[in-house]
């Protein structure tokens, strides 16, 4: 509140109540969510950083034209995103990615910056669209990008340390994979199908491409229904196809086959090279071949990144090679049935990106994790379980209102040691301040009452201990009377006496 | 990009070149800063933590009648803030503090939250003004708010916990202090005053607090002439007065005069006791008489938090005790002449506002530091400077496009070990890579050109012993001879030796 305006005579209207409601789709996060997140966002920040990569942070608005309309589903401007006037008439928008930002500030900065400029950088981004369950209007994004190399080994960095931050996190091998592909072989393939230019050919290049990306749903047939006349669910919708020639959808098929039992990504890339054309295509295998070294040179196989002809990536602005990392261990569906868990990142190359600033050719590529989806798998893991159930602070009761700056002094001391404590505030019974010290996760109450200071003690209950105890009697009179975990001790040893119970030794 | 929308056929209109531009006051942060702001962050967040509050991130958005109009300064709804309408056509505004956000969460949660509810939150607010030198429009705020005790006793934990937030970035003693006052006071001195109710007391009141507020840079003089009949700036413009009468001019000036020389806060408000009046003054000196006790309980004596009865706060939300940490350091000002630091944070008690969405009383009291102010301060301590300075990655030099694999292999195996790595991307020659390394404060270069894979050698080049040689030589032609740290190292040790330059031991 230090930028604040001067005293201001406004206020709200007499008698008025706002309803205490937030806007759908931007989530409220309490202490389990933040801790298992931020933790999530250090290591991954701390493998970024070890690879060369700094850390950059833009600010939430840019201007509208700056953007860009590469997220818009319909050509309406300003479609998906947040955007308002500013004060000179200009449009600004809300960052609904953290590579537009990124195209803008390397374009802004081009020549003051190293090249390769290799950056990381993590905050929310917003879409405006229907939130719903698992999709919000506000989420975190972890992106590492590289401006400024054509040369696919940048590709091949981007694969290898999406490896290095998702088993930083936690994820053991075999439990992900990083899939590989080219937006080069696809623009073959549709050149190919003759599907390369004009409105028509637009239209039915989209209705592909969404055809090849649902290969792990719906399976060979599903797919060859969306390439050929249009396929009806179990539900009845029907979904128009690609109108493809019966020996079209084959030449789709047959590329989407290629090398998915090859015993390595080399093998793949054989298997691939007879089905590409001679341009685009044969550029894109090219690539794929150099990544395919130079992720080999690092000792990383086939069963951490693997070659895979059915990613295809929503964004339009990819140009080259293409990655999607995804979780392949077992979760609940939601009919119960257990299913892969699915994507929590992508990337790939943006050539023309940071171009359209500068009219002049920029390489680029980058990889972008989605946090939310991967604190989401982690916990599904539960390997965020590591702070669950973690202590929350030492509670000192507050009994005597003339006492309170010795309780303060009593939580200072404990903080001194390195514990966590607070002093209850309010005018509230033991009782209450028990149910307190038990919501927050307390491991010990501290009590000095009228009684306890006339003695000169301190009254510990060890909160843990007690709970324990109160599992194994069945008796609720012997509970009341033995006290579980209760102690009464010295006043010049209650520091000493605490620290114990919460395991720490009292010098620091 | 996990969230995204599918595949899409809209594209920029060709030949459209977007200006690389961002909107005012919405700064790019780098690597510098956003490490010191990072440790700044992590510092306070330990202190709060260990004082028993809880992490809490809202969401950006907020509608913008829950926002309340409590920054505007004209009666305008929206001044101030960015606002839009949401598909529903209600208004949503991003949030201008972390207050705000806080008093919708406990109205909304308020049944299952514990009380006392203590949290804290950092994240950026939006103020839509004029931005202007070192005043943005998205800033970085860090707070700390206790919510449900009445009981002064928490205001003076704001207190004492502002001076631990503040010491633990490394303000020393001596070199800070938490001014505390009461808006109650306040309120009883306007009764006493006159000034209390009416359009034109309002007018008259605010020009008097601005006033007080204004004591440290105009003096008494300069005080009393806005107080009375106004006053004349050096530069000729003209401040209209409040238009009191002599009598309680004085009357303000013996208000603002009150434990200035006193010993301690106690004597401080022992000289006050015979000003405030029987009501709301006499309740605001209880009030600040409790916090006196806890601060003493806790040994946080005059020195770091001290009785000012100049402190107003702006934000008309306070209702209570009101505080502002200062640093009182001096720093070359704008004409070159030294001046204090000033505000990097500030509170105090607002218990109207989580009420105004229940309709029944709910006290709070809170702290907010300005992040981006006590960064700069810490700057101009030079204790950021922990970070300026510091090392960047070793540079792999890539000068072989077939050992580009070799190139990686080598980068990880200095990442095992703990050290920051890269391999330099792109076919630049030697020297330009030689001057990317240096851009990139890189202590160490790797190379193996083709004569060194030929002779089974690395050569390693210690930038920083480089770096010293040279400027110890003046002879150029000496120095291209000996190459000043340079060596040559078989294959086999290379690791060893590049991790002994860096000063690091080969295990990690």
């Amino acid at each position: 509140m230090t930028n604040e305006s001067p005293v201001s005579p406004s206020a709200p209207a007499p008698g008025f109540r706002p309803q205490a409601r937030k806007p759908r789709g931007f989530p409220d996060r309490r202490f389990d969510a933040l801790t298992a997140e931020t933790r999530l966002l250090e290591r991954i920040a701390a493998v970024y950083s070890s690879w060369g990569f700094e850390r950059l942070e833009t600010g939430l608005f840019e201007y509208a034209d700056a953007l860009g309309k590469f997220l818009p589903d319909q050509d309406r401007p300003n479609e998906g995103v947040f955007s308002l006037e500013d004060d000179d008439g200009q449009w600004i928008a809300l960052r609904y990615d953290l590579t537009a930002p990124l195209a803008r500030f390397v374009a802004e900065h081009f020549d003051r910056l190293p090249r390769p400029f290799r950056r990381y950088a993590f905050g929310p981004v917003f879409r405006n669209e229907k939130p719903g369950p698992g999709r919000f209007r506000e989420f975190l994004q972890c992106d590492a990008d590289s401006v400024g190399v054509a040369d696919a080994a940048a590709d091949a960095e981007m694969a290898a340390m999406a490896c290095a931050a998702i088993e930083a996190v936690g994820i053991t091998r075999g439990d992900y994979v990083v899939k590989l592909s080219n937006r080069k072989l696809l623009n073959g393939l549709m050149a190919d199908l003759g599907l390369d230019s004009g409105p028509a050919a637009d239209k039915a290049r989209l209705i592909v491409l969404r055809a090849m990306d649902k290969l792990d749903r719906l399976g060979e047939t599903g797919v060859a229904d969306l390439l050929m006349a249009g396929r009806r669910d179990e539900s009845g919708d029907f979904s128009p196809g690609a109108g493809l020639s019966r020996e079209s959808a084959e030449q789709v098929l047959g590329f989407l086959r290629a090398g998915t039992g090859a015993a390595d990504r080399g093998a793949a890339l054989a298997e691939l090279a007879p089905l590409v054309g001679p341009h685009a295509g044969a550029e894109g295998l090219r690539e794929l071949m150099r990544i395919d070294e130079v992720l080999t040179g690092l000792a990383i196989a086939t069963d951490r990144v693997t070659f895979n002809s059915s990613v295809v990536r929503g964004l339009e602005y990819y140009t080259g090679p293409i990655l999607e990392a995804e979780l392949t261990f077992a979760i609940a569906g939601e009919s119960g049935a257990p299913q892969r868990f699915g994507a929590v990142g992508g990337g790939g190359r943006y050539d023309d990106l940071v171009s359209r600033f500068r009219g002049e050719p920029v390489p680029a590529t980058g990889f972008s994790i989605g946090v939310s989806r991967l604190a989401a798998a982690l916990a599904a893991l539960d390997q965020a379980g590591e702070t669950a159930g973690s202590d929350g602070p030492v509670v000192i009761l507050a009994l005597e209102p003339g006492l309170t700056g010795r309780y303060f002094a009593m939580a200072a001391e404990l903080r001194a040691c390195g514990a966590a404590a607070e002093v209850y505030l309010g005018s509230a019974g033991m009782k209450a301040q028990m149910k307190y010290a038990d919501r927050r996760a307390s491991p010990l109450a501290v009590i000095v009452g009228s009684n306890e200071a006339a003695q000169g003690i301190v009254t510990l209950k060890d909160l843990k201990l007690g709970a324990q105890k109160a599992r194994e009697m069945t008796d609720h009179a012997a509970w009341r009377s033995e006290r579980p975990g209760q102690f009464e001790v010295p006043e010049a040893q209650w520091a000493e006496a605490a620290l114990a119970i919460l395991g720490r030794s009292p010098a620091r």
